[in-house]
């Protein structure tokens, strides 16, 4: 079993596995329309049905094609539609342009997922002890669960540019955390980082290796929406002493005052979840901020954020800390209610931003052929995000997951955990 | 009976002929599901379900709210959804996001026209002798019609950007006009152009005015396929000698090098329409060029193109000239097949670009309120077109009808009748 | 002698007049240092350098390679360097660079207006009865004159980039018009527009042709600062009820508030001038507006631009009017001191915007060659302005002229004269 | 002395130290005209009249207003013209509009640096103990050398934008170079990076602190121009494969076939330099090119670009190793002549890309004020280089220096050193 991974499948069958996950990918749409499934709400989410779609094609190109004898695939178009970004594949069709895909629509592409689906099972049943096709469904149905996410991510920003998507109802105030905040010491040391060869992982995971830290502090809980407003009422938004040049110059640009989705109510801030408008829970973690932001709240409040070695070395050594992950809803961040090792909501609940650039690790080598592509061509401009989130499928996730956006990037289930340097 | 319209209504009664006209957008849309008709497929255009409210919310804006006692909205934000540009009306949604709208659903627009439909109806049976209400109803079905030729060019616009669209069959041609090509001499004159109060017309028509024309000719039939890809062979495209400054500029940019919806085949040029693609028919009206391609070709050709007084005074003479009108499948230019007073396809076919900017007649007076932002706050960049298309409702034109659009739209079925100078 | 010029060179040899206007260029930069000379404060503009070394290239380009024996350019790559944007020449410097054009100096640049000077003058010794000769170089000569306005206009903008351009004085005002603003009315016509063949005009101001006029009134007095100030109060500015929509969309956009140059002083409205930052002078001209600020105006008003043919019909009828031309500083419009047949300023002072597009009128012939480029490629998006402003050298105008800009440019010397309709 | 310092001042007198490095800043402009000095050819570039001014505002803002009694300015203005980004100094010029500022002249500019350099010497005499006002004037000399090293730079590319800029003579070729290549190893190790306190150096060196390194090779030898060619023959600019996602988008949009101020000939490749173009020399370090292009060409030859720490390790192992800087002309990099420690040009001749983001040293404290501004907001999107170019003042490198640049410009002295991974 996998040394790091936070759940186990051992009792289920491949096929029960994977049509598991599948399905899961069905589930999450409950609730929306082939209308909401459509639109890209900007070039940076994709549509839906897009999801659905692209996800199947991972399983129909890099599986079925070449392990399927006499294969017939569903629609030969299809591997120029839903082909996200791998030029080993060939040209496809162009990403700010996905919503105009009216055609195929959700029926086929649902279509298009019972098909491929079941020509998987068919495989895995006279092929499952192939382990070069294990491995391939496995990497395929970690593509899912981060597309998944994503596609939560991107029905989210979607609903916000609908004036009428979601109830308007105000729930009930969850406050009242109990845990008090406080810095955790770590002191000198050389660490291993990152994923070796048992279980799944990404090529960008790898190799493990050492890093030599030197001592710092983190803290035991994240940022609060309570600690944000006391930085947006000390015009943290409006002082460029506490940003980044660029974020900034973004900061001015996009003019942000706020997280993302929060809105100024006579009665206060709300933020749009898929409930509906709410008070923001002042107990409840920050989230939807981008890297700028981060960053630019802990130079505020004299602190910084931690490298990914030292998330890594803090989190590891914690353990399992199960937060709150997307099989749990509401997809909201919560306040917490209990410390593993110290350490709070460590994994799932809100990605934390980590200050290290998406770099290779040292003896980093990309997968061959077109999934080589998946990672190693992203590792610039980008930050490492930790952890998982409430909308991460908990299976995903792993100490040496990493997860990386651009630093200006805000719709993802993202937060803050500070570090700080100390003077021994 | 309006002196200029080319049909006529008598024979219905208001609401028999409102009910009628409401209809036919409905027809239009048979065949395309909820997912065609929610992409908007550049800023130029709507969605067609955007489309189909907007127009309901003419009715419900403009008429119910003001004629109906104790009047309540189907749904008070669609004010803020569906207005397109009216000012005075308030605030609105920005219009390149149309396209996000995923809801309101189709399914409620349609609810949101029946139930207009319905009010508008007992309306007019309860006061239909009243002619202000009258006006208005009126003037909201020729904004209906207006909005069905643009829902056509929108959708066809959408399909074009997915590969899989349409049936790529291969119609069998349909060349062989019979009709040569000449220009017909028209003598200095003073002329009568636009609308008087009779009948419907819009507030830009007016006032009937009198224009001093010099001598010039104006050729019977429209600029074929067969002339234009002479232009193509040419270098026409390549060659900034017969560009406006503008066109050159534009042209480089987009890099045209063919009508909108052209595209090169191994055995020539075939062309996209609503049947599919299809090789591009020679002795055709060309379709889907903007005003600078008209320009340049005129250039080329020696010619130029007729101002919009030398256009309607020739029309007129000629009486009513039927070609091809939205009523008439395909929705797709035809070669000609007779002549009215030597002109043909003057009304119907392809919209006709002239060199007159779209400004205002000596006297004109927007209307007063919301409606007086219909025409007037259009006129700067934009050149006027005249005489309806293969897309346009039959009854909405006239020979007074004025449309306009920026000289470096394609998308709608417009083509070039040339003019040239006399040296007498 | 020519019909409507406003002076006349009779007493001059052609060589002497040729030296005369040549020289006027460089008496336009004294106080300009080479740095001020070499910046471009915006694509529109053009460093002055460029100005001096483009009007001289006109000379060598057209004239002197073809009537020059055994011409030996100054230097070759000229061609490549001052082309403005004459296709038919050839490639060129991209327009939005010439800024970074250090080399050639400013002082080569005059070396070169030197040798050119000098190879013209005795060109004009040997071959001065040649009439194609004599009709290039008068068009060089009006070629110059365009360009010492634009110079100007050019200079004064780059000034408004630094902020120690000027001195800060602050004139005494000069308030204290006597003329009183009326609207003078003029009966329906068939007037005759446009410049026959005697005189120098350009191609575009030809043929005179025929226009009916349907009854219209003019102005006898520019717009002024004082009324400029009550559509400002009124918040002429932030209503689009009186804008055009492209207007309003550019007014937002660049978010005018005032006419260009403007600036609010704690003592009131001050404008940059080049003499430093003046006090608005409420009786002069308002100056420096766009097209859509010209018509906005009107509209608020109640009134309207006039047309090209309602200008010039007028002005032609009152003769004559001189009012303040480049020759006389200072480069600003002052208030109007008399009248003549009733209209103020009707000449210099301010370019008036008309609501005519500029087009070509029936007849329109571009010259043979490069030179057709001059004025017929510009023939879409730009609006007529008539009648010349105090930047513009007083022998240049005519009543035939047409400037021509786009309806969001405003650092021109541009006002207003409206009109309005007649209900008789 | 410092540990690191590639030079000594020790003989020098601080004033005489002071004098001489701003006399080097005037030396570096020999040649060049006011005209030349007062263009900006690119947002990222700034004139040369402004680095002479700012260089001189920053001992005028940051010294003479808190240690001259009575201090008169220059000009009080310049203040906000000629700071760069510190938003603690207050409000300040747009960056890309300093190539408007005409005036100052020139002429000014070095009055204005004689003022300030004559109240430092005072000052220098008076306070010479004053170790407050020694860090800051040697923090000032070093912000002089960068900028001498980004005038140069900036007037290369100024340079390149001006057809004639340059003599096109063609240098005789200098290859011939007899350094084999090889790869050096390094076994695993605890390294100690970063500057203490000795000795001047920027706050983002600090503090020294221990980094982990797993084994590595670094290359002896920079890649030559020779190699470039090898990837350019075998479509290096044209294969995703070997591309960042960014960067490719950037090689795209950017149309990227060649380094910067490469242009094919017919006899071959040549290169921009200052003095004229040149044939490409093989066996020289290629130059100007962005992190992308390094990046791609090391995954294309199957190597790595080194981390920062694997640069410092070794270099610093090596001991001194004198490449060529910009003391020595010419500004261009030479084939290498010599060793040291098996290392060539370690230091000079080109800056090397590492693959290092540029990020806070753990324990990071940005200085205290507005000169906290010099490093600690740039960390983010840019990489570390390291070692100095040809274009560097020898006095201003060390081997902690990290300079910093975004990954697509190209504009600097950049070159390629290659690492790779050992397996063990």
């Amino acid at each position: 079993m996998h040394q790091d991974s936070l759940t186990s499948q051992e009792s289920q069958s491949p096929d029960a596995h994977f049509l598991g996950i599948r399905q899961r990918s069905l589930d999450l749409i409950e609730g929306f329309s082939a209308e909401d499934l459509q639109i890209q709400s900007m070039p940076d989410a994709s549509p839906g049905k897009w999801h659905l779609a692209h996800t199947t094609w991972f399983f129909d190109h890099f599986i079925l094609r070449s392990h399927q004898h006499n294969y017939r695939p569903f629609d030969n178009r299809f591997d120029y539609l839903f082909n996200s970004y791998y030029d080993a594949v060939g040209s496809r069709h162009a990403r700010p342009e996905r919503g105009l895909l009216s055609r195929p629509s959700l029926q086929q592409v649902l279509d298009y997922r019972n098909q491929v689906d079941l020509a998987i099972t068919e495989l895995l049943e006279k092929h499952g002890d192939n382990s070069a096709l294990q491995t391939l469904v496995v990497t395929g149905l970690h593509h899912e669960m981060q597309h998944q996410e994503l596609m939560l991510t991107d029905l989210k920003h979607a609903l916000s540019r609908n004036i009428f998507a979601l109830p308007e109802h105000k729930a009930s105030a969850r406050n009242g955390a109990t845990i008090e905040s406080r810095f955790i010491r770590y002191y000198e040391s050389i660490t291993r980082i990152g994923a070796n060869d048992e279980g799944f992982s990404y090529d960008c995971e790898k190799p493990k290796h050492r890093v030599f830290l030197e001592p710092y502090e983190l803290r035991n809980t994240l940022i609060t929406n309570r600690e944000w407003l006391q930085f947006m009422a000390d015009e943290g938004y409006q002082n460029p002493t506490w940003w980044l040049s660029d974020g900034w110059f973004y900061c001015q640009k996009a003019q942000w005052r706020a997280p993302l989705y929060w809105r100024e109510h006579q009665d206060g801030w709300e933020e749009m979840t898929f409930e509906g408008y709410q008070p923001v829970v002042l107990d409840a973690p920050v989230c939807h901020i981008s890297y700028y932001e981060a960053d630019a709240f802990c130079r505020w409040a004299g602190w910084r954020l931690p490298t990914e070695y030292e998330w890594e070395h803090s989190v590891r050594s914690a353990g399992k800390s199960h937060g709150h992950f997307a099989e749990q809803t509401p997809w909201h961040p919560q306040p917490p209610t209990s410390e593993t090792e110290g350490l709070c909501q460590a994994q799932g609940t809100v990605w934390e931003w980590t200050s290290s650039a998406f770099s290779p690790y040292p003896g980093f080598q990309p997968l061959q052929g077109a999934l080589g592509e998946y990672n190693g061509k992203f590792m610039a401009n980008q930050f490492v995000l930790k952890g998982g989130s409430c909308a991460t499928p908990a299976e995903q996730m792993r100490f040496s997951y990493r997860n990386f956006f651009h630093p200006y990037q805000r719709w993802q289930f993202s937060g803050v955990r500070p570090a700080r340097n100390i003077d021994l």
